[in-house]
């Protein structure tokens, strides 16, 4: 009665967004207690590298792969440096998926633009640590919801408004510029701003003439692919996070700009008055 | 009538450790061998990270994470830098769980504290590579002891006592003071110590006034969560890891306190006299 | 009717090697799209540490790691600098395998020495990204493919004397000596030659006093494993990926020579004239 209706793959699939790095055993042990309790289950790493304590940046690795893991599946994501403390441990049920996180920004992202079907809190158990709630908790909730469990069963329900909300994270268009914040410079040095696709196409088609304007100045050419930017030349392309990038063709874009994830920019989509 | 009794769970379970790091081949050529040997075991990444042929931060980070696989997993640790020598590559059972290393001082911590059902050596295969027994002959071996193969079908009975042990990490408590060593500090800069929990406990609730004296001096408090301690605050926790730790809230303890793995310290329990 | 006849383990078997690192959600996406499509699958990461748009490392990575996995496995290797461009993606099959990769040269080491039974070529669907074709192409094709269906449903047919193959990598002896290129320094610092051991063995063998010539000056002796050199000296062995080796023990040999992926050197077989 209380079973999910929401499996439709032949294995339950448990994704995990982490800031605990692959050095530690921290990673090593949660799929341990996931190997126990839920065999059966896909597991999906889908990165542990969300620098320590970097609730922006996890918020978008959840954000934009939680569409790519299958309907039913359970994404637990843990950065959390208040462990320990009385901050909540929630569950949302959003895309048909489960997210399962510290109340504590990460999940900004995910309740600014999706339908939020459900949400509960959750208690940690007596035994666990009061240090790693990843292995401890996380994990376990996680098998048991990925089992089918509904969360209903475990948790208490809150309102979703109640959910904490990273400050700043809003673009601002004014005066025929925008100003966003850097989500993410990657490997090959894209840098993703807060802008996405969906919202933003149309304003940034009828841009005549689109430049950076801060931190440095720099013209910026609309392309499709990285592969069509000529060297040295400074491209904004809709990417494959579902949002626009700033890049550039085999250098690194966040390099030559000086960017870094959390940072503003401003991008002006007509020449300067 | 050998199949071994141990275990619990619907598919067989095989740990890793090793030093080989995710930049080279060489663990996706284990996993490789593993998914051709046995393809139904569920492989859990335990670490990958260990500094090359760092054997104390492998037997460290082997012991904490055997009690989190299941009754019944084979854990695997490869950090050799003997091989193709004549070093020995051996198996344990601890814990109800099977161990396969080269002995070489990687289970120390394990023998330390556990009592060991059993423990076998093994020959290598002529077919082996002389450099790399990880793919060669410990992902064979791994995958038919998950099977269900009992080790006294594939090797030597040998005495527990015969095993390789790590000289010096014994802590000392002698005028007022611990002296222990570091067994690794990780990525958010928590220093373990080689105290465990269960063993140091009462020693430590019992101190009046604690205080590292080596290799700097620096006011310690007992606390039970990272999120307790104030800015720049020292803090000593009982950790996930089964050991105590040194640790402060959001920052790196071990940089600040310029501890690295295998250092000494001394960790003073009362006022000097 | 089209089913492959190549598989010969109980499940599907997909390696994978990119140069996305793990550090973004990229790898991460991929895996989440696999576990919607082959659910069934073993996922094997090869490695995913390729350097950003390094084509010999990754065609070095997927030749030596082909013949692990099980016959009839799929290895998608996404080193794609192109990707968005008029660029091909390719499959072949050698050995038993199927490799998936867009036509740079990553597969210039496969098909310099295998016998390519078949090659076929892709069109991206048009719902793909021009940006991340590793989970919007490579990916949905490993899945079809690992589940048995023939690349002949799937592309056209090509010669396989069409495929792209990267300049520079042939070895060249002249005048007692082998000029080779460095196909890769490992995490331990050994430098893999482009010497096949099976086609330079015999050559290696019968040299009277071989020598590195340049980039430096330095004696070379010829050894079994890593264990069997004296502090300081250099070694030549016959490595476990299939090629000569330079190393030292315990220290890095590239380092020491200043050798990088890439590099060229001359490796003189007797003294000079």
């Amino acid at each position: 009665m209380h079973q999910r209706e929401l499996h439709r793959t032949s294995r339950p699939v448990i994704g995990l967004v982490t800031d605990f790095g692959l050095s530690d055993p921290y990673v090593g042990q949660m799929k341990a207690v996931l190997a126990s309790l839920a065999p059966e289950a896909v597991i999906v790493d889908i990165t542990h590298g969300v620098p320590p304590h970097d609730i922006l940046r996890g918020a978008f690795f959840l954000d934009v792969s939680l569409p790519w893991l299958p309907p039913g599946a359970v994404l637990a994501a843990v950065v959390d440096p208040g462990v320990g403390s009385d901050r909540r441990m929630v569950c949302l049920e959003a895309r048909g998926r489960l997210v399962l996180a510290p109340d504590n920004g990460l999940v900004s992202l995910t309740i600014g633009r999706e339908e939020v079907a459900g949400a509960w809190s959750f208690a940690a158990p007596e035994m666990a640590s009061a240090t790693f709630h990843g292995r401890d908790v996380f994990a376990p909730l996680a098998a048991t919801l990925a089992g089918g469990e509904h969360p209903m069963r475990l948790g208490l329900v809150i309102d979703p408004a109640s959910l904490v909300v990273l400050p700043g994270i809003e673009p601002c268009l004014a005066q025929g510029a925008v100003s966003v914040v850097v989500l993410h410079t990657d490997r090959f040095g894209n840098a993703i701003l807060g802008l996405e696709i969906e919202r933003w196409k149309d304003v940034l088609d009828a841009a005549p003439r689109l430049a950076v304007r801060s931190p440095v100045r720099r013209t910026v050419r609309r392309v499709t692919a990285y592969a069509a930017l000529a060297p040295g030349e400074l491209g904004l392309l809709a990417g494959s996070q579902g949002y626009f990038e700033l890049a550039m063709n085999r250098i690194s874009a966040a390099e030559t700009l000086g960017l870094a994830s959390g940072d503003g920019i401003i991008l002006g989509l007509d020449e300067e008055e």
